[in-house]
């Protein structure tokens, strides 16, 4: 997990198309994400540990990703922007957030890694659970596909792919 | 490989984003795909075989993909259609088409299982190589993400993601 976190530490442009499956429409996101660490006994992390009730020493790694983007949803050109602190706690299997994507409340997922270095985290939320795989094609480029089932897990609702480009500069 | 074409066959609805990764460009592709059983003795499965120097009797579940689609690019609304026999080889690892997506010449592939049941697809070209990932979410709802990386290697030229979803009418 520290591995993965170093490597996605820093600037990155994203690429992100969403797919609304039951209309067939499609959404398009491009945003710049930084990706910056945070002390692990900061006292935020100390916070997010406390109000999981898990102890502080378990956490690794923990890091900020912040976003801001623009969509075309709607034909708009809302600005989208937030960030968020995430937290592994690798012994648990566990990644702790602050507030989560699928819905704006702290959340807690449950990821590990798949045999070929794929991240996979799987965050159930009240009415859905969401899946998220990433991995490295090279050093400098990172896919995510993300998937929001129903809560019963048969169904998917919206999937996405992001492209992420590292920002050398 | 047979389990994975049989759960393949029938008739799919599309939706796939391309992103070009040099220009930060979103392409969007709706189509409809078929992908139909063909006899493993069949004349064009045997002269594919013949072609690669592979021998027939190594062929399994040979299959036939049909597409109809339209794209975005370039404000266009051209309709892009097509169809390729494809030939599993999977004592050898190869999957023989008789044309690529690349490029419009056949194409030799080799394939592997993750442990995960993703389908890993890599085929080399003249001057690029592509590499396909393809998963079963559901029975229903299938993902494939691929890559069109320079031939070296090291960079990324396109990435595509398409949600697939089952027509059960």
């Amino acid at each position: 997990m520290t591995t993965f976190v170093q490597k996605s530490l820093g600037r990155w442009r994203s690429q992100r198309s969403v797919h609304h499956l039951a209309f067939g429409h499609f959404e398009q996101v491009e945003s710049e994400l930084a990706i910056e660490p945070v002390a692990v006994d900061a006292p935020a992390v100390m916070a997010l540990c406390e109000a999981w009730g898990v102890s502080p020493e378990r956490a690794i790694a923990p890091f900020v990703m912040k976003w801001e983007g623009r969509s075309d949803w709607d034909g708009g050109q809302e600005v989208l922007a937030g960030e968020c602190l995430l937290v592994p706690v690798p012994s648990q299997g566990k990644l702790l957030r602050d507030r989560g994507y699928a819905e704006t409340l702290p959340a807690v997922g449950t990821f590990a890694f798949a045999p070929d270095g794929t991240f996979v985290l799987t965050t159930p939320y009240e009415r859905a659970a969401a899946e998220e795989r990433i991995w490295f094609v090279t050093d400098d480029v990172r896919y995510r596909v993300s998937s929001i089932r129903t809560s019963s897990g048969k169904g998917v609702v919206t999937a996405s792919f992001s492209t992420e480009i590292r920002r050398l500069a």
